[in-house]
């Protein structure tokens, strides 16, 4: 299985007044790992939607585990749970590279839509590469 | 049990460039739905904090059904969902206040934490706020 | 001079590490009172742009002269300083409801595209009450 | 005068639904800047916060001149414009890397301040590092 490493700095704009990283800019990371996931792959999300595909959340579950601090060095480490022809499940851990803790695991879902938001199959190379991924 | 109503106007900045609330923005909107529940019982949020008690998230849990889109007018049912003495949970509905339709649902956990992040029994008045709520 | 009144709750994820409201989050509160400032003389933004205007924001100039920190009771008002057939600037005080103290100030400034992005002229109703205004 | 790069690339969550990045994101990537700015010359904003040395934003000014999109490859180019004991100016370029057309600029201020928030003059070694750049 292969699992992408996105380190990733935290934005001040990202911290509260509880002085550690909002719950919700967490979503947002996810969103950014699983774009350099896909990148580390060959392929540019915003390529992907310019072919007419785009991949819309369906499910975004999180359990924060442990708060992230300005300053903290974090590593996303992100994977496929689960492809099929038109439903990609995503799951992710979000590490301290110092400490190797783990600070929140989560799982977002997506499903495929054309350009008329029209449930669809999702590009074959996508398919391909996950099988490929499951073989090795 | 008591649901409360929380009207929303979508902000233009918590939209993006496929034409719709982006996923993350919700997750925001459920704070501030969970903050006028509270709101609506006569306690200010930023007044619990004074006390000295802060709401940790620990889980934030969404499905998106149909997109939200700039200019739909919403409603965020909210109620709770379980109290336990440290322990709270949230459960969500954004709703089309016109259409009536619900386009997305959601749970949240929290743990109560004192000024040093320790877990804390939760003011006493909210625990006999939710068992007033569930007697009636 | 027709000066909007847009009553704001801080919302948590607003706020940074520092405890005060970070200065991004204004700028999207800006937003959020020429929109009502609109939505007072009658006009949605959502139908100017399904009528083919978009207000494309060319400047945004803040003066942050005091921090406003969760919980604070706030009014932005906001006032047209200019309009011309395809600019427009507004013109913001961020100001403190309990006391009274202004503690932001800001202008932005915008030009009228149509759907292709083109610069065109703003809908003639915008240009009347602009006017209506003016002398009063 | 010393200019710092920092490669950007585009959240999908910091788009809005005219397709373009939002006018408030920009912000954010401008504290992103001046962080890389200064970790560049070796100093870490988390640990200049620990010695008590916190730099409050006082003014942001922001013209847009092209829409950002997503997808496309972004460097910000920064430097210090003024530092004296207190204060300090940051300007900033937002260019696209493909095209090194100028997509944005900016300035912000910062006034040094204590743990108390009491202006205070900012560490030696900032300062010292300036004078050093300028006589470069």
């Amino acid at each position: 299985m292969y699992i992408h490493n996105s380190p990733l700095a935290v934005r001040y704009a990202e911290t509260d007044a509880m002085g550690v990283v909002h719950h919700a800019s967490y979503v947002v990371w996810l969103e950014v790992a699983r774009t350099e996931w896909l990148a580390a792959q060959g392929y540019r999300y915003a390529d992907v939607e310019k072919e007419g595909f785009f991949f819309v959340v369906t499910e975004v579950n999180c359990r924060y585990l442990r708060p992230v601090r300005y300053g903290d060095d974090i590593v996303i480490r992100s994977h496929v749970a689960e492809m099929r022809s038109r439903v990609l499940q995503f799951a992710y851990e979000v590490v301290n590279s110092a400490t190797n803790e783990v600070h929140m695991t989560a799982t977002t879902r997506h499903i495929c839509v054309d350009r008329n938001s029209r449930v669809t199959k999702m590009p074959e190379y996508l398919l391909k590469l996950y099988q490929a991924m499951q073989t090795e």
